[in-house]
């Protein structure tokens, strides 16, 4: 297969956006990246979303899109991995280009979540679970996780504050993004005095949903220059694994396999170790989660994920392994078909040195993780800057 | 890309199964496929599904399967294009392996409809059209084939009972299918005289809904050999297209201009014309649907469909071009996101020999269209015997 760029890049502001349609947030998004890119009539599209079917009453999004861009008779397809959509479109988007079947692809993450009431969106939420065995049980999303992390703290002795800054670094980050849903900065005395959600996660320990479209225009990278300021951006790793969909059928709850495994392909495929990664997009839904990612891609051992906040390795200045640089899913917002293009966006953001105050110095290699459900789908990609 | 053939099919009846699972019936077909192919660990699976988050509550139906079938840690993903998400699911697979992204793809169409209300269940249907523009109106997905039925026998001339050859000949085909839902003949009279759902379409214009699956295992071609009363089948031609999401945004309705680029995309792609295709699984979601497939596909002129069936030229013994061969949408039944799987099976099993007297004499190289919406995504597909 060859290797692949990413030419163009483009993003909505994550927010309650009442005022406009699902297609009219996927097409500023979509805009945005051809206009960066200079490409007007993609050959493909792959669209990232997990709820409009339940929220939006529509599907064939695809298409839905494709008609509303311009891209009138172009191949187009929906993907669904849950909250891992869009890092699973992005992957379609690029074996697309990298097998040569098409020239340019555009790849679309869109969520629009806040027309329905809350309860609603939980209950649209827990179709990432499994409906026979975990939902029927009575538990939510949050509560799935809410399950994992207690036992992490039991099992690892850790308190509820050690993960605080987790989510404190992710609000510090957010400020410096325009698109972040959340700007303002946390406190530990704020993180430990939030309102519960669901015992141990508290409101500070979980992501804000929101509506809001990221996307890409994918060429081959053979077709793209690297000039001054502006650096030829590759994927240079991309693999996806899974893990069983119910949390209660893993022999270890508490170790991201399919993290693991997708990072590992993807390290062996960019010929990259973790000390190569200058920053990391990972998919803290929940602060338990950034543990345990960091812990599952070789950042931190077993059981240790929150000593890398604790000790200050995941900021951006001067931590070993700066992680949400522009917010996290925690302060930016996890719209959640459109989150793993929000990642991508955003380590391409770094990799061309346009975060300003944001900016992880210098860096040349970015790793992108996105989880769909609690940890049942996960894709992992690399960038790398040339 | 290096050509991909077709290993191993299986699939399951039709039928209200409300003793199984989705999973279960989802395995059924995955297993039966694995076992024809003797593999039994694929390295990736490709779910074509529609309707799963509402009629089942359940999203990331990818890796829900892959649990399932014990395809654990493998990449999996779900495709989503309306009634076209079996072709586009079949696709994605394709590439996968056609890129040498993998060695092994397992593909699964599956839908579970009759769990609900036939009025949740044509709501649910409805997500296939326009929210916004079509549906707002009250308009129905019955009732927009309708619209457009109705006008083209005013524009062309023809009678209701014109299109009655259609229906009649699916539903004498799927006298030789053990999995088809429906095993009645019906005749003209029958066919005039059924209940109306959205004039001009009646009870017998219209494809029954069920649950099912329909699964293949591809492979690189170069891996199979072509063994005596075994032929290799080898995907020749595929190719995707896309027309406006909105029935009413079309300059003429009366064409399936998705369906001619990806036939002739398909074309071209295989080394093949109309002459060479020996049989035609056709989207005939409503008689006047296999109209427009026929025309735009080059098998008939413009609003000439009709005569293919009245002159006798779809039949398996003696037709020019056989159609539904083993039952077609209307008589074989539309588990809507399972269909394109169950037509590229259909295919597969006539190129094998394998339909008794269901069987296509001699056919070397068959077709499959899907199609997603009311022509708005068509996947088109091409196989060969060799």
């Amino acid at each position: 297969m060859r290797q692949v760029a990413v030419l163009g890049i483009g993003q909505t502001i994550i927010d309650e956006q009442w005022d406009k349609s699902l297609r009219e947030i996927a097409g500023e998004a979509a805009f945005a990246a051809m206009q960066d890119a200079g490409v007007e009539h993609p050959e493909g599209l792959f669209v990232g979303n997990m709820l409009s079917p339940l929220i939006g009453g529509q599907n064939q999004l695809g298409t839905f899109i494709a008609d509303w861009v311009g891209m009138w008779r172009a191949e187009a397809v929906k993907i669904e991995a849950a909250c891992g959509s869009g890092g699973a479109a992005f992957r379609a988007g690029l074996m697309a280009v990298a097998s040569g079947e098409m020239e340019t692809a555009l790849v679309v993450g869109v969520e629009k979540m806040t027309d329905k009431a809350g309860h609603d969106v939980t209950a649209a939420l827990t179709t990432a679970a499994d409906a026979d065995y975990e939902v029927e049980q009575g538990v939510s999303f949050v509560g799935l996780n809410a399950l994992v992390m207690r036992r992490y703290m039991y099992e690892f002795g850790w308190k509820h504050a050690d993960f605080g800054p987790f989510s404190i670094n992710a609000h510090a980050n957010a400020m410096h993004n325009p698109y972040a849903r959340l700007h303002d900065r946390i406190t530990i005395e704020q993180f430990e005095r939030s309102a519960m959600v669901a015992t141990p996660i508290n409101l500070l320990d979980a992501s804000p949903i929101g509506d809001g479209a990221a996307a890409v225009i994918l060429v081959p990278a053979e077709k793209v220059s690297s000039l001054p300021g502006r650096p030829r951006i590759v994927v240079a790793g991309s693999a996806s694994a899974t893990d069983t969909i119910a949390v209660h059928s893993r022999k270890d709850p508490l170790f991201l396999s399919a993290a693991y495994l997708s990072a590992k392909r993807a390290y062996e495929m960019a010929g990259v170790g973790i000390e190569d990664i200058d920053l990391f997009e990972l998919h803290d839904a929940f602060s338990i989660m950034a543990a345990l990612s960091l812990e599952a891609c070789g950042f931190a051992e077993r059981g240790q994920g929150p000593r890398l906040g604790l000790e200050n390795q995941i900021q951006i200045k001067g931590g070993r392994i700066p992680v949400c640089t522009r917010g996290g899913l925690k302060a930016r917002g996890h719209p959640v078909g459109a989150t793993g293009m929000y990642q991508i966006v955003e380590v391409a953001q770094q990799l061309r040195g346009e975060c300003g105050r944001g900016q992880v110095d210098g860096a040349k290699t970015g790793m992108a993780q996105n989880i769909g459900g609690s940890g049942a789908t996960i894709v992992t990609h690399i960038l790398k800057a040339e």
